[in-house]
């Protein structure tokens, strides 16, 4: 596959369905870093993360007799939000497969923004199995979160548009849970970045991207206890070689350092991130050395986070 | 005085020290709003709100002498933070009367922009009296947050930026403590808006400025039981008329309108701004008739605000 192409076409794509976010700069936190950042904001996006890119660019390649059939997905976060907008946007029907015990303000947001919720257990293999069940009934197309090229591609065109906004980029951070941002932002970066390299921040508590870099093969996580619940995930077989391939290296932060950069952030950038957001930024204040004096772009993934619950 | 020469000047004059703040819309509060909104972002002012902008215009127009002997206001909120700021763009000291139990980040906050700190008793009368202690001793000019005409052109800038990008705006509304932001707001509205009235929106618990309006004279208050801290104090003599003049109406909003107003706002835009820059939304909310279907700016004043102590 051209990837290069793909990402080209994929920002042509979307581009009427969602927003072409804003950069940020704070001259504080560049002094508390060492480094000059710039902060993509994907919390402002459409459905309020990231998610919506590749969500968008998967459906929008859909045949027409597919489109009839609609798409499945299963995730009780911001894909699914981002699943059930798109489908909206294009006209299509949108089956969610959400665990029971998912909050009822996400099953609401879902339903909010057009998408059909179909509950299952909250195991894993439940929730596939449920999918799996509705693919039958309804004929509808099959969405992965994070492991689909069209999903991995369409994450892909945030960093474009920051490395057109700003082409000089040194390096490139992202968090990293299901694999499907970092390796399209990797790709971004090796296709329009000028020897740009891509790392991402993890949660050491979900420590699995960076094990599997280092054993080569994917490895998955006996617990998920972090904060950042939008990492919890673990890689796929469609960006695990893209990510080996492309990332130079996983920078793992704990969850104090997560909450202590998601206050820096709040506080100096005035912006509401979700925990998830703020790993990339930990990673960096983390291991400084590493991006001294360097020009950095972090994306920030995303805003949807429960105000009566912030751990400050 | 020409107030339309003056706030030409003052934009010019200020533009090299703050920022040009972005404008945010959001679709799912103007539903709920059943009007068009367009938020003006004080919040990403420089030191995080609009005082930003009278401070630096009243410093800018100091005399040579005076700029050598400094500047003293008394505050312990966000004018305190923007004289020192401002004092240190052009290179002059400010001298900041704050009240002993002023939380101690807030004192940080002023010297670490480098303003020299005096600490006061709490009253209005000690503070003002130590302001005038230091006037005798330094010579610095005392500049007042919201009453000094400079101070209140200063303000009106945020407005003619947002009508400059939006120049059909139908209505304008502010917070009201001072009355320095809503004075400047109102006259900029009145010169360069196309018919476009100026409102304000102002806590039940401090209503003040109601009243003064009512009655036809300043009214002060006897409790300033309100989480929006910025607006617990009362009109001066230079802002009044203006008001009394240039603003149509004030609309009081209750404790728990300002926090719901707060929260749809931080989850919506995705932004942080704090409880003062609330009450503006929470009276379009309140008196919705008044607004429907109408183009309405909003300034949201700030965005400094205590994480830990969240109404939320």
């Amino acid at each position: 596959m051209n990837f290069k192409e793909e990402l080209l076409k994929a920002q042509k794509r979307i581009s009427p369905y969602i927003h072409n976010t804003p950069v940020l700069t704070s001259r504080l936190l560049n002094e508390i870093a060492g480094a000059e950042l710039y902060f993509k904001c994907e919390n402002f996006q459409k459905m309020g993360a990231f998610k919506m890119r590749g969500a968008t660019n998967a459906l929008l390649q859909l045949t027409d007799v597919q489109k009839t059939r609609g798409v499945v997905t299963h995730s009780s976060g911001n894909f699914a939000q981002a699943v059930a907008l798109a489908a909206r946007n294009i006209g299509i029907k949108a089956y969610i497969v959400m665990p029971k015990n998912t909050p009822q303000v996400k099953k609401e947001a879902v339903i909010g923004y057009g998408g059909i919720v179909i509950e299952s257990e909250s195991t894993p293999i439940a929730r596939e199995e449920k999918a799996e069940a509705v693919l039958q009934e309804t004929g509808a197309t099959f969405v992965h979160p994070s492991n689909d090229i069209p999903v991995i591609i369409g994450q892909g065109t945030a960093t474009m548009e920051l490395l057109k906004a700003h082409p000089d980029l040194e390096a490139l951070i992202t968090p990293v849970g299901g694999g499907g941002l970092l390796g399209g932002t990797a790709l971004a970066a090796h296709y329009f970045g000028k020897n740009c390299p891509t790392f991402a921040g993890e949660p050491q508590e979900v420590d699995d991207a960076y094990r599997s870099l280092k054993s080569g093969k994917i490895e998955s996580n006996k617990t998920t206890d972090t904060i950042a619940d939008g990492l919890r995930t673990q890689l796929g077989d469609n960006n695990f070689p893209i990510i080996q391939k492309y990332v130079s290296a996983i920078i793992c932060v704990s969850e104090s350092e997560i909450i202590a950069a998601m206050k820096l952030i709040w506080e100096r950038l005035k912006i509401v991130v979700e925990p998830s957001s703020a790993v990339a930024f930990a990673a960096v204040l983390k291991d400084k050395n590493r991006f001294k004096n360097k020009k950095v772009g972090l994306i920030l993934s995303g805003g949807n986070v429960d105000l009566a619950n912030l751990p400050f």
